[in-house]
């Protein structure tokens, strides 16, 4: 079995479209929950705050039970499901300049981490 | 048996002290770990990524599985060894001028979550 790898990401969430953003989060099908588990994706949050630039940041913490998360991703993106749900929520979001290349939340460093 | 609740809390961490912050964190002791453990918290990350107005952010995740969070949070600050423990991480950190009364990190609001 492989070994639980963390991920924590950032992204900026457009004002005018907070509470668009928020509904679609809430109202997520049963469909979208069973495409994140296909994902080998689990125990995945989303947080919302303003922080002091006026600008609003969306921070996600989630698990990945897979063995490549690059690949993975991949195939997520090419996946006609996935790209629907990504084509619905993409408009709300606004990336960071700092992303990696083909990243679309940025990635963070994992500093501490205790069980 | 309590019902888990999840937090995500953010603040900014002092460009010249990142280093020292993340040796803090490396080096965390099993005194230190025992503690976070009788707070009721687990599954706690910490992340580490600069935002685009050239600050540096720590965004924190973990697991409450006590019943009454503001009242243990109340016992932590009132607690020696903990106490202690901020005293040596404080300095590194810079709170969120929105964070609520009596915070030190920032609450954040949570939009989103799947098992």
């Amino acid at each position: 079995m492989s070994q639980v790898k963390r991920y924590g990401m950032v992204i900026r969430v457009k004002e005018e479209r907070i509470e668009e953003y928020k509904k679609l989060q809430a109202d997520v099908g049963p469909d979208i929950l069973k495409m994140i588990k296909g994902w080998n994706i689990r125990n995945y949050s989303i947080y919302l705050g303003e922080l002091e630039d006026g600008q609003f940041y969306l921070f996600s913490y989630f698990e990945y039970l897979g063995d490549d998360f690059d690949a993975d991703l991949k195939k997520m993106a090419a996946d006609p499901e996935t790209q629907k749900w990504w084509d619905v929520c993409m408009p709300c979001l606004r990336p960071i300049v700092f992303k990696a290349e083909g990243e679309w939340w940025m990635n963070m460093e994992e500093v501490f981490h205790c069980e």
